[in-house]
Formats: structure tokens, sequence, C-alpha cells
């Protein structure tokens, strides 16, 4: 790990070509720590989604802290991983049998399992087993009220434990869920979870009554990472963004600013359109999400100027709206932004700084990004 | 050239991992030669946008077909086609000392040209030019609508173009303009192109009555590609999307579906939410970019069914409507999709899948993604 690391000096930050992504080590070490906390507490298994980092560096930092394996999105996401995880888990169907054959691959060195709502993807993922003379593990992924995948209810969880129960090729470890649909805060009463923990204990009941076990009950996104232990079942979470956070965790009041690890240093290239600046940083940078819970927020926050809007995106120009700043900033200054949605903004870089407290940076790469499939 | 690409067989294509990027040949070769009829009937320079395409592959068939030049949007871009064009413009004022230097440092070699609107990118550009011992082509950025990037008037064109013109390390060129706001179909009359025609026609008379020849008259753009004979002071245009198109300029009524050559083929991994089916493709393949003409649309058209609407995206699922399909589509099968807009979904990719006429399929990197400056 250490190998693939460019050190560089205290200076460097500020000569950097911009726009460029710099992570704070110390923020990301107190949200793991935070949460590794909270998990040893309640007895939940943490298994980061890497999706958020992509990056082994810090993968590895989550698993040193106690995380039991990792969570992936993509194939191209396990395969990077499987280089320092035992256990890895994709979130997400494959259906298609390319992506199977790597999974199968995979399968015969770690502990692979997939969440799957479809007895097609069942048999995919056999079939590529079988013939990779590996297994892979199962869980089933039963809508909790997001209504993107899932089955819908305990019976059509149960019909699908029991295909994959008598599949070779797969084996049945659990089940699997997605809150997103969450966004409380964290003492919100009553919490919506509760909800999620009744459907889930109906589903594990009937899979008990015919016989079938739930070893494993894996929830869990950032937004309800410390209201998991309402759900008595879980005996793993799933969070992604919690260890860089963005605007989304700060405005749906998770964490504040000094939480967020991720931010994009930028430089006003243009002031020549009135009650404007023009940064270097568009949708090729911050991406084009809105931030959900607060979408007329603009494209990102500006640390220096909290006043600022940034208002319209193109590929390359972020268009910031100063009327409202007490100064304007000026052409070649710097600024610093937090996005909205920190995942997808570092998955369009080959590579991003990591800051120590001590000043000095070193070159991190995105291990998995550009891998599509 | 053809050394970095993967020659594969007739049958690939049915067989790639999903979601992946395939680009039709004869489609780009017609969207390249239709423009360059057009330009060599008007006596017009192409020098189209690379940010499209970031593909040296596909810019050398630009240039093949006549293009005087590359337009690139960053100095990471800009590094990547110097291999193949010698002469590039970078649309875009860079002001932070690194890529100045990385610039002055291509005009060693090649005729590197850059659009500013303000005096400090001028001096910033001039001091990294002057410690190369390099010369950097600077074009005054004018505003004709957009209200993104340009100085105001003919006035403030004259004032920095007499700052450039008596700057060491830079060298006064020309104008440049963005009609990125023109969206009106080809035969609109009367065009808006008119007023920007006057108004670079009021900023090329000013600079003459000082004694300062614009050479240059930089402008287009994909949705003005087709009316820019209107704007008689014209030397080139920059048009970047043309090549491979998108719902963008197909809903605005500029090409068919037939001239979108750019594709994403996608599976179906789930059909548990009644009237719905999730595809594996979601914002960080299609990104969140809305359809300008079409906001309302979705999140880009699915050849196979074209009464299904991409609803929603998360980072690798894609939610479609399928209520108003004849049928619905079933899990495991592969469906096409034409994004809203193809630049940032390429830029997402290193590499995309060439196919010919006949069917070979050929791997070509996206050379210049991942480079954020």
């Amino acid at each position: 790990m250490k190998s693939s690391l460019v050190r560089d000096n205290l200076l460097a930050v500020s000569e950097l070509a911009t726009p460029t992504l710099i992570i704070d080590a110390a923020a990301v070490r107190r949200n793991i720590d935070r949460l590794a906390r909270y998990a040893a507490e309640h007895a939940l298994g943490i298994r980061p989604h890497a999706k958020t980092h992509k990056s082994r560096f810090i993968a590895q930092m989550q698993l040193d802290a106690g995380a039991i394996g990792l969570t992936v999105a993509k194939v191209g996401e396990a395969e990077q991983m499987m280089e320092i995880a035992d256990d890895l888990l994709m979130a997400y169907p494959a259906v298609d049998r390319a992506r199977c054959e790597r999974l199968a691959k995979i399968a015969q060195t770690k502990t692979m399992r997939v969440a799957v709502d479809s007895a097609a993807a069942v048999e995919a993922l056999a079939a590529a087993a079988r013939a990779a003379g590996s297994v892979i593990g199962v869980l089933v992924d039963i809508d909790v009220g997001l209504g993107r995948t899932g089955v819908a209810n305990a019976e059509a969880s149960l019909n699908l434990a029991q295909i994959i129960d008598k599949t070779n090729g797969v084996r049945l470890d659990g089940i699997m869920c997605y809150p997103g649909h969450i966004r409380v805060p964290v003492d919100h009463q009553p919490s919506p979870l509760a909800k999620v923990a009744v459907k889930l204990q109906d589903a594990i009941g009937l899979w008990a009554q015919n016989g079938l076990e739930s070893k494993i009950i894996s929830g869990g996104s950032t937004p309800t990472a410390y209201q998991s232990h309402l759900v008595k079942a879980y005996t793993e979470i799933r969070p992604g963004t919690y260890v860089f956070n963005d605007m989304n965790t700060v405005r749906a009041g998770y964490v504040t600013l000094d939480d967020c690890a991720a931010r994009l240093i930028c430089t006003v290239v243009s002031d020549a359109v009135s009650n404007q600046v023009v940064i270097d940083a568009g949708s090729k940078t911050l991406t084009s999400d809105l931030c959900i819970p607060a979408p007329e927020s603009g494209h990102g926050y500006i640390i220096e100027y909290p006043q600022a809007k940034i208002t319209k995106l193109s590929e390359e120009h972020g268009q910031v709206d100063v009327r409202n700043c007490e100064r304007r900033p000026k052409v070649g200054e710097r600024v610093t932004i937090i996005p909205n949605h920190i995942c997808p903004c570092v998955n369009l870089q080959d590579a991003f700084w990591w800051r120590e407290s001590d000043g000095s940076v070193s070159h991190v790469p995105v291990n998995a990004r550009g891998r599509l499939s």
C-alpha cells in the first residue's frame, strides 16, 4: 500500500494545478473511529461501502478499524478490493454472463456475496459459479421502502430463498435491505426504522418456519448509520459516505462542515460578468447532483464565501452568484468547495491528495474508478 | 494510433460486461464528413472540441477530414492532444501557475492558444511563457449572450487586447465567442446569430481603428454549427458534440436518432418493483445531466422501449418506468441507451468500444479522462 503513495513536501497544496481533490486525514480518521465505536457498542459489524472512495488506501484504514469486510457496487470494484479484503458483498444484482463469470472467479479465493431479487440473477450467478468450481454467497434483497430493488415482502423473500437454497453454485447467506429512503435526524421519534425492523422480522420468522436460516442481516446507509441499533436483527451495516461526508450529510443535519474530509480546491478564473465569478469546477468535477435535503442550495458549498451560491455548472465552468458576498472573489484566488455528493466526484478522478495535519500531502490512487461494469 | 487498439472478434459485443459504451463507426464518419462539407462550402475552419471524445483516435479522424486544429477545455487534454495536433486552442482561462507553466511548455513546440477575459489571466500566462521561453497565443473571449465568461462589449475587448498586445510572452491572435445560449432550429428566422455577428463586428471594427488585427474569430457550438455562415466574421468554429450527438441534439431537432453514434449497452438487473425495471446504468454511467430541450424526458432514451422513461438515477441503478411499454423488459435483457449529454458520459470511462459496420469491435482509450486540471 505505502509504496503506491508519492510523498510530497509541505508546500505542495498551494502549488497544485486546480481543480484538485484534497482529503483531510484527521477528519477521515475521526469519521472511521466514531462509527467503529458505535458499532462496537452495539455489537454490529461494519461493512463499509467502497463506492465512496474506490481506494484501497482508505479501505485498508476501515479494515484496520475493525470492518468485517467491504461492500462494492460493481465487479470492477470487487476485483480491486479483493487485494486487501477476504470478505466482499456486491450490494447489486449482476445478471450478465461476463460479470457473473468474474464474480465466480473471485469466489474461488475469497468470500464473495451478491444481493439479488430475482430467480434470473440466482441462476446466472449459480451457472457461472458451477463452471468455475466456486460457490457464491447470496443475500435476498428485500425492499424496505425505497422502491428501487428488492422483493416486496416476506413471502417473496421466502420464495427466492428456497430457490437459492436448492440451487448448486450459490449459498443462501441471509437478507439485505437498503433503507435509502430514510433521511430523518438520528433522534427523530418515532424512527421510520421501526417499520424496517418489522418487515425484516417478518421475513426472518417466515424463513425460520420453513427451516431456512438468515445468518446475515445486512442493512445501513450513512443517514441511518447511527440509528442502526433500532433494528435488532441487523448483523452488519454498509454506510459509504460517512468516511468523507458531503453537503448531503451536512444539510440533513447528520454532521458538521468539520466532518467533511473531502474538499475541492478550485481557482476563480473569470469575473467578467457582473454579480458573478466563474470557478474551474463544473459538472466534470462536481457532477450535476443536487443536494438532496436542499436542492435550492446550489452545486456545492464554498467555505471561504458562505454567502456565495454556485448557480450553474457546465462541463468545466461553475458560475457563482456572489452578489450577497461581503467581497468579490478575485481572478486567480483559490476557493475550497464541499461537494453536494462526494461519491461520484471521487469517481471522476484518477487520484486524490491525502493531507496530514502537518501539511504533508501524498497522492492516493482511486483504484476502482473508470471500471464501468 | 492503430497500435493502441485491441482488435476483437465479431461476437464480442453481445458478450461484453455491461454497462458499456459502444461507438458506431459509420455514424461518426457521417457526422464528421457532413460538417467538413459544410465548412468547406463556406470556407470555415473547423477546430473540433476534443472534450466530447477525449480520444486521439477520434481527433485524428477529425484532423484527417480537414480540421485546422483542436479545441480543448483543460491542460490535461492539451497534453494528450499535442501528440497528434500542432495547433491547439484551450477555450478556457487558466490562471493558476501550475497550469500556466504546463501551457507554456506545450507552446515551446506547438501553437498553443488560450481564450481569456481578464488581465490577471493574461499576466499569469505571460509570466509562465516568459519563464519557459515560449509565446502563448491569446484570444479575447467576448460574451455574446451566454453570461458565463467573456468581456461585456467592444470597449472591454479593446482594453484587454491592448494589454495583451503590449505584454511579452503572449501574442494577440484574435477573438473567441461561445454562443452556447442559442439553441434554435437551423432555419429559425431571424437567427439570433445576427446579434452575435453585430457584436463581433463592433469589436473587430474598434480593434482595427486602434491598429489591432483580429486574425482569428473563433465561434461555434454544435447547436449553431450549421448556422455559422450567418456570422461572416467567423474564421473557425468549435463544435464538440456533433461527432457523437446525444438526446440534447436529437430533442432540439438538429439530428435524428440515427446520427447518435454513442450508445450505452445496459442490462436489466431487477424487475421486483411493479411498473418498473432497474438497469445497470446510474449517475456514474449516464451522469445526472437532464436533457436541456426536454428536462421532463428522463435520463436518456431506451431505443428498444421508446415508451419507457428513466425516471430516477442513483449511482449504479437506473429506475425505468415501463408502465407505458407494450411489454415489460425481462431481467437479463440488454437495452441500448442514448444519453442526454454524451460528453460527461465518455469522461466516466477509461475506454469505449468502436464498432465497424461488419460488427468487428476495437477498444479505444479515452486518453484525456481523469485529468482534472
